[in-house]
């Protein structure tokens, strides 16, 4: 079963392509690995607002989580040329999650992106992850990712 | 002397290896680098709770630092089939402190980290390194470590 | 134009090799990556110290930003043995900005970096990219920056 149909089997779309961001890249490629930048969650094209252990509840961080893990899976469909068979690996995630200090579960907000990375790629999508509370994202996001990839 | 004489040396047990932790892996190897998980400190098993600034001392952060380093290079055992011989190079750590907004020396815990690792690797040690102090990690840990080493 | 054409065309003098910093090092090269450890901004070689959305204004965040991002050229510098067109990609940046909880323009803190690294390295400058806001920096810098670069 493909990536892409794994994809249509969960109802997930592919965003469309952003090629630039201003004045730094959504990725970039350097030998087999693609860095992808940090993304930050959106609601329907707009920041995803709000705070962990604050003013929003875990399930919805995870949402949020899962939400840009599917950013994240898009802006891999960009670095391979809508190819996302030739994706070996997801290698790495860094979870950024806007928490207050007594929010003792970013690693559970976290799971969210990982879930669903593990869906879409299967054997390949296991990862290493490092999950931490911070004090502010963009625009007041509640979760933000960045993530490794390994290309063939 | 190899890296398991210096281990014995300095009287350092290895914890055993750990495969999987749930949606992600405690390490990925892509190529020559090895990516390792954020690991949290441990004490006796359970979560060292704390945070820097408020209600522990530099000192006990220090030695969560350096506990963690042990951890890592547990996870360095593991993905190299217990060849750390194999490792070339200690690349690079990041290292989160749980953290009072006043606590300004990230810096002197991740020293914890880095001193283990010279005294294990040798001259195969010296690494790049980023220290910051964060708003709560996983489970009220005080301190998180991930870290990437070049393998042969 | 070279990178040494345009370091002077805008007025950019590299800061002094340094060759280690205590228990870590300033940069290290792996295959073709070269990852250079956080670099806090300093200002007349003393730690620029600073909250922003507390005491520090946006446009001040963003020169500190500015002069990290001469600081990690001048990293560059060193780990290439002064021979910056080797350079052939800024890969990622990860921007941790000192900030009130309040703070939400990490990324526009980050974009006084993206700006000089686009500035000097020209088609080779554009790179991922994450910004946050973290509680605390080493020695209460406003704004520390890690860099990942390619070289040939």
């Amino acid at each position: 079963m493909s990536v892409y149909d794994k994809l249509t089997a969960i109802g997930v779309s592919l965003p469309p392509i952003t090629r630039s961001v201003g004045m730094f890249q959504p990725f970039v490629r350097t030998g087999h690995l693609i860095f992808v930048s940090g993304h930050i969650a959106r609601r329907n094209g707009e920041p995803w607002v709000g705070r962990l252990g604050a003013d929003m509840p875990l399930e919805e961080g995870q949402q949020a989580a899962r939400a840009i893990a599917i950013e994240l899976v898009g802006a891999l469909q960009a670095a391979t040329n809508a190819d996302l068979a030739s994706i070996t690996r997801i290698v790495k995630l860094l979870v950024l999650v806007n928490a207050a200090p007594t929010f003792t579960a970013p690693h559970l907000v976290a799971n969210g992106a990982s879930e669903l990375l593990n869906q879409v790629f299967g054997e390949r999508g296991p990862h290493a992850r490092t999950a931490i509370g911070v004090a502010q994202l963009p625009l007041g996001a509640c979760v933000e990712i960045e993530l490794i990839a390994e290309v063939a």
